[in-house]
């Protein structure tokens, strides 16, 4: 039940190691959970107009494996773990042709966007996190 | 004779003033220039593995017309406006549902990857440039 | 006249040629523009509050002459060509133990931070961009 | 034992929610730890160039317990946990004005600049680990 997206690496990704620069992956990640809302008809923007709400990032563990280099087209999952009132926390990981490259879980929260205090997730952004959760 | 690519904005694009981050708009740039030699089947790592050359930015001349908000779909365009011996000369749109939000052009030298020093660019690669020179 | 500000080449700021990623000198030149309205007391977030208007980018036209390297220090400055009533130029270099890298001219409007409309640029603002002003 | 640097959080620091964007605390993290070598007199540059070796980052745990905002100064930190034959582990802090904001567990391996193939750590930089690790 997982929903997947693709990146390909450019040279604004990667640095002088000639790999993929660590921090970036977070950045993939959160490219593949903003695709994810636009293909359930809940893009980040359509969500903080109507609900006054955004999702923040309040913990991640990843574990890099093997490194992504440049023009390499990766495969960016997303799957939801577990849903509660306030938070979910959800596992992603990113492949190139299958292997696995990293792999790491992320809890978001739930906030209002004016204060940033932590609210209820919307309802249809309930339903959507619960489709995504696996059995 | 333009190619071009698409980009969605991201979190990662934006800044605190609500709009794409100036500096953004030269990634989206680059991949778009990217996708156009991966489209010409020379994509930049084959380019340097080959050829032993990469290409730098060596002058940009840019006008932002109207800013990019997050979630929207750009279409980033390239057209060669002259191709010499060692350097070319692109221009490079960014529209957003054919509004124009950015207009540049952008100037590239191709160098040896190794040293950094100015090179002749490789035969495959002119003839690329030179079929997107518009007439 | 001219303001500078220093900045570190880290590993986020290089790309897989080995050498800075051509759009980070905007940020660099970004840096060194806040850092001065930071030393003329009016730091951005300030400014923000105060007056609720921002500075845009409006035209860059830049000139990369060499490249920057991981760990390298390099000397930004900002100084002002030209400051009328809604906008401002300023020329921005940036050096490695004086060599120049870079050299850019920098059109930059003031506008209302929630409309991005353009509005006049605040007295005390005026004042410090005529004490940057070159004779 | 903690070494520590500064960081001033600018426009490119920040997205649309008018925060931090969360992956550049990893960038925050990494200019620590690359000013850290520095001051022990092993720039990473140096480090490549002597040994032919870089340290990759394989795992990373990060609480995010409040947002840093733009202009914000905030203090980074590194102390070294653990220090093995390949491998360290350390604890890096984010804080303003003292207050906690980011909390994070970072894995290093040291691997062959040329062939990322794992590596024992140059003993120089052994001493320089072991000077940082807590009693």
């Amino acid at each position: 039940m997982a929903f997947s997206s693709r990146v390909r690496v450019y040279y604004e990704d990667t640095d002088a190691g000639g790999v993929v620069y660590h921090a970036n992956y977070l950045r993939f990640m959160e490219r593949c959970r903003s695709d994810w809302l636009v293909h359930g008809g809940w893009p980040v923007d359509r969500v903080q107009r109507e609900f006054d709400v955004v999702f923040i990032v309040t913990a991640i563990e990843a574990r890099y494996v093997a490194p992504a280099k440049l023009m390499d087209v990766l495969e960016v999952s997303v799957e939801v773990l577990e849903a509660r009132r306030v938070q979910f926390r959800a596992r992603q990981t990113i492949r190139r042709q299958g292997e696995l490259l990293f792999d790491a879980t992320v809890s978001l929260a739930c906030v209002r966007a004016s204060t940033l205090k932590p609210c209820a997730i919307p309802e249809p952004l309930k339903h959507l996190l619960s489709s995504s959760k696996p059995l």
